[in-house]
Order: C-alpha cells, then sequence, then structure tokens
C-alpha cells in the first residue's frame, strides 16, 4: 500500500548526499523522475563510472583516472616542491594563482579529533613517506586557516622537521579563520610570496 | 591539467538535483568518492533501477512498479470516491489520517502558469477521463492550499462541474497558504470531514 520499493529504495540512497534528509531527498526523488529522467539518467552513469574508474594518485593522492596523476608525472613541475592542502578544490585555487608550480599532496581532509579523525585516519605515514623521497627540498604547508586546518599544519609541520625536511606555512594574507576556496586568488598568490619557514 | 574527466562528469551530473550549485556539487562529489563509495554504489544501482521499473500508474498516475498500482487495484478500497492530490508525498498525508479509503489521482505537479505549466502540460485531460469511468461518483479536491494549489483546485472544479461530476474540496483545516506535506493529520482528517461541497 506504501509506496513502490524501488521509489523507497532512491530516496533512502539519496541520503546517502551530505546534509540531504528525508524531506529533501523526497523532494529530489521526485524531480529526477518526474522533471529530468535524462539528467537522472546521467548522474547514474556518471556516479557507476567515477566509482569505477577514480582512484588515489599515488604520489599525491587526489583523485585520478591513473596511478600517477597528469600533474605528478609531469617533468615541467617542479619536483622539489611539495604542497599541502586538503581538498582538490584547495588545490584548484592554488593552480589559479599561477605562480606555483611544484607538486602537490592533497590530505583529503584534516586533523578534527571530534570527528575521530587523527593522524592515522588521515594517512600522514603517506604523506612523510612522500616528503622524504630525496627529491623534495621544501613542504608548503597551505592547509586551510581554520582551527582545524591550523592544528593539522601544526602537526605535520613537527612531524616534517622531525625527519629534517624544511617546511614552510602560506603566510596569513589568507583571512583568519577563512578557507582557501572562497578566496581569491591574488590573496592567495600573496600568501604564497610571503610564506614564512616554519 | 585540471580534474580527471569522470570527475568532472560526477560534478556536472550532481547539478540535475534540485538547488544544487556548482560547489554544492562539488561537495557531493568529495563525500560520496572519499567517504561513502558504497554509499554512492547504492545511488547508483537505485537510481538506475529506479528509472528502469517505475511508470505512472495508468488509473492514479502516482509512481508504480506496474501498469496499474496496488491501491488502484485493491477491490476493498472505496472505487466511487476519488481524492485529487499534487505529489505522492500529499497522498502520503491523506492515508495517513486513516479516514479516506477511496482512490486517488495524483497530478504530480500543479498549475503555474510563470513556470509555463497550464491545463495541457498538467494533463488534466487524464484526469477528466479517469473521472469519467463511470464508477465514480464523488471527486475531492485535496491539492495545497496555496495559491497555486487553489487555482489547480478552481480549474479542475470547472472542467469537473461542466461534465456534471459532483466535486468537493478539502476544508479550510489546513492552514492557508500551508502545504499538505507539512500539516498534521490531525487537522487534515478534520478538513476531510469538513469538505464542502462546489
Ligand atoms: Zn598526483
Ligand atoms: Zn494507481
Amino acid at each position: 500500500m506504501s509506496s513502490p520499493s524501488s521509489l523507497d529504495e532512491l530516496i533512502e540512497a539519496l541520503r546517502a548526499l551530505p546534509s540531504v534528509g528525508p524531506k529533501s531527498a523526497q523532494r529530489m526523488a521526485y524531480h529526477l523522475l518526474q522533471r529530468d529522467q535524462r539528467g537522472a539518467g546521467r548522474l547514474a552513469r556518471a556516479l557507476a563510472h567515477a566509482l569505477e574508474v577514480l582512484r588515489h594518485c599515488e604520489r599525491c593522492n587526489t583523485f585520478s583516472e591513473t596511478d600517477i596523476c597528469q600533474r605528478c608525472a609531469n617533468p615541467q613541475r617542479d619536483h622539489s616542491l611539495l604542497c599541502v592542502v586538503e581538498m582538490p578544490a584547495d588545490l584548484a585555487m592554488m593552480e589559479q594563482t599561477q605562480l606555483y608550480n611544484g607538486l602537490y599532496y592533497v590530505l583529503m581532509g584534516r586533523l578534527s579529533p571530534l570527528d575521530g579523525i587523527g593522524p592515522r585516519e588521515l594517512r600522514l605515514d603517506k604523506l612523510l613517506a612522500r616528503a622524504s623521497d630525496g627529491a623534495v627540498k621544501e613542504v608548503i604547508l597551505a592547509t586551510n586557516f581554520t582551527n582545524e586546518g591550523e592544528a593539522t599544519a601544526h602537526v605535520i609541520a613537527e612531524l616534517l622537521a622531525a625527519r629534517g625536511v624544511r617546511v614552510s606555512r602560506l603566510s596569513r594574507g589568507v583571512p583568519v579563520g577563512g578557507e582557501l576556496e572562497h578566496t581569491d586568488s591574488g590573496t592567495i598568490a600573496q600568501a604564497l610570496v610571503e610564506r614564512r619557514a616554519l
């Protein structure tokens, strides 16, 4: 007597999306099935395809369709610089400054003790191994200037310093409490130039 | 040099969801790929499956996995009463009152001239044919008490009256401007009992 199971299952599955509650999921399901079946089909295929082909680059940890991403494999980039960011969106913002030609390491998150994300969950061992490859001369910490981002930078700086790696941090040109993703690239460029040694 | 095409395509595809902009789609994609691959796989499958098996019930127009839904095929329901609602969620609210044992017709929308949705787009001809099957003795209009819902009820009432069909409207126990989906079932029950002839 209730709704068809395939509809219920779709509504339930939509709740995997961040900040989508039951009402919102229901509205999305109706919209996709009623108003945009073409978009819905495209979404189903894109999701299945992305799950199938995307993995993490062995060197920089960002999403990639190959074991080593194009950027890491590019000999034109300066392999002696490694910039650590939280998410791929932050990497994109760094690239927009057009001032940085080194490589990246994408944490895919940040330390967040309240959410149970410590150094182990963030796989900082992978970053430490990457930064110790012999080619890297300086690690530039470009995590967000939020509390969690600052704490993450602090922990990484200590771990790298203990291994004798030179570490720097973007200058505070980025507003305190701000996120890279929402900062203009001019400000980020300035912060890059004025990065301070740690 | 930019992000992998499968990731870009997923982010673009997520924008088919209602009120999801570029930033939001990006956040959703990262979440699904990074934090909830299982949920992402489930969503891809649920979406593909729903698109494949769901159609509209030939009689009541709601989502169904069969040509005629379970409710319309149920001989225990009163086939002389036809309740017209906007969306499946409204039907669910009517059912929760446990006061109604008739059948339904789900418009899958409402008249909305500003969005270009007139009687033709809403397929009111299908409702008129359904209400004229000989078994239906009364059509109960249970569209929302919003401006668009009231206008929809008004137009349907005129069309049905011209065909000699008895029409009633839920009483105004539902708060003016309110939507059924967000009304408690007790209020809806009262509105059902006090429905007025049109
Ligand atoms: Zn890479
Ligand atoms: Zn039906």
